[in-house]
């Protein structure tokens, strides 16, 4: 349900309800590469107020680090713990949630933003950027050997994706029943500079296709990306998440 | 609904009723390479009493000549206009069902067979095994022309399947909304000698799950496959249909 807000007294009690601020950025923050009228006064006065400020974006093929120079190029003050990118989530989720023990490791379908969000939380990965496997060679099944620590295939925007990517994705998700499936997010569409072009979900789709299966989604609209912010939120601000647990119990 | 056959007149009375038989190759005729029992003996009862014989098959990444070899091999009497592969079918639904202009062209995913069978059936295209577009090169949108000719992009089994090819074909279907959207087949995996990939249904998959829309499918279990041979039956062999028809008629 959607509330309009007219009166000032409106503004301070939305204000007053809510600890942590969640944005989505394109659409909301900027349009390409104009920010959007008034975001900088809204988030000077959360800021001033000490809400914790939350970023999501379904752009995963950058990581926070490298989506930080963007918000610093429109003059929005950012903080790399504030932003959220489903690549982010992704690996939040795998650290965070799934918990994965660090003896396992995830083969990635993705670019180097998701790798160093992987990294950065600490999980171990093959594939991705690897140039073993950014390749039209032939795929021959017959030489493949399956690393038997692999416990998820995690897969996100790709502009590299190859049959050799596809087939070894489709070996680990099927050859170990238990492995997990993971994409970073769905968008069925990319918006490049000059138009439409096939997102993060076409990427995903030949081995949603093959598996019969639907993978676990961390980018928005999903819950996964929420678990995902309340479990670092907790991780790193265990105080604000309880105040805020307390203020609406 | 099937019947069991147990006496010669049921057989007899099976023979009788049909002047067309449809065969499929792979698990009927053989399997991997070893010939199924009794297999030329029923086609050259067949022969001896003038049936039109016809062997269908969704690989569409041999034409109908290098699939003659596989028969040649196992010591099965075949001949060229007497197989069906997915992607013969798709380029005789092109020539004869749609009946695509000359001057038109359709833009291809797939393989040597797939433009094979194009090329055979008058059909113009592009893409496919062309350099160009057999790269893992990054996509440029912005210096991407549209050639206005391409009415159709076809999508069979392709081991190139690359970001550019996906980039391309989603162009021409989604600022055409007239160009024809066809699959040569939708199996989930394709077997190879040393087991299951992913199939011909996972290199459309991410143009169907990006457009929203579902292909034209030429190959089984669709009725394309079968107008297909009707339609090609009726150009070789119109006596032979004409019959047919009389006869159940």
């Amino acid at each position: 349900m959607s509330n309009r807000l007219s009166s000032k007294e409106d503004y301070e009690k939305l204000l007053d309800s809510y600890d942590t601020w969640l944005f989505d950025c394109d659409g909301v923050l900027w349009r390409g590469d104009h920010l959007i009228e008034g975001v900088v006064e809204v988030l000077d006065i959360l800021r001033r107020r000490n809400k914790k400020i939350v970023f999501v974006t379904n752009n995963a093929t950058k990581s926070r680090k490298s989506y930080k120079t963007k918000f610093d190029q429109l003059g929005v003050e950012s903080h790399v713990d504030e932003i959220y990118g489903s690549a982010y989530a992704a690996a939040v989720y795998l650290s965070s949630v799934v918990k994965i023990p660090k003896t396992k490791k995830v083969y990635v379908i993705g670019q180097g933003g998701l790798e160093e969000e992987l990294r950065d939380e600490g999980v171990n990965f093959i594939g991705g950027t690897d140039p073993a496997d950014n390749t039209l060679a032939p795929f021959s099944l017959g030489d493949f050997v399956l690393d038997p620590d692999v416990a998820a295939v995690v897969c996100g925007l790709d502009t590299q994706i190859n049959y050799t990517k596809l087939s070894k994705a489709f070996q680990y998700l099927t050859r170990n029943p238990d492995c997990l499936f993971i994409a970073t997010n769905e968008d069925s569409t990319y918006p490049s500079a000059h138009g439409l072009l096939p997102g993060a979900g076409s990427i995903s789709a030949p081995l949603r296709f093959s598996l019969g299966r639907s993978p676990v989604c961390t980018g928005k609209p999903s819950n996964t990306m929420l678990d995902c912010v309340k479990a670092k939120l907790v991780t790193s601000f265990p105080a604000a998440m309880n105040d805020s647990i307390n203020d609406r119990g």
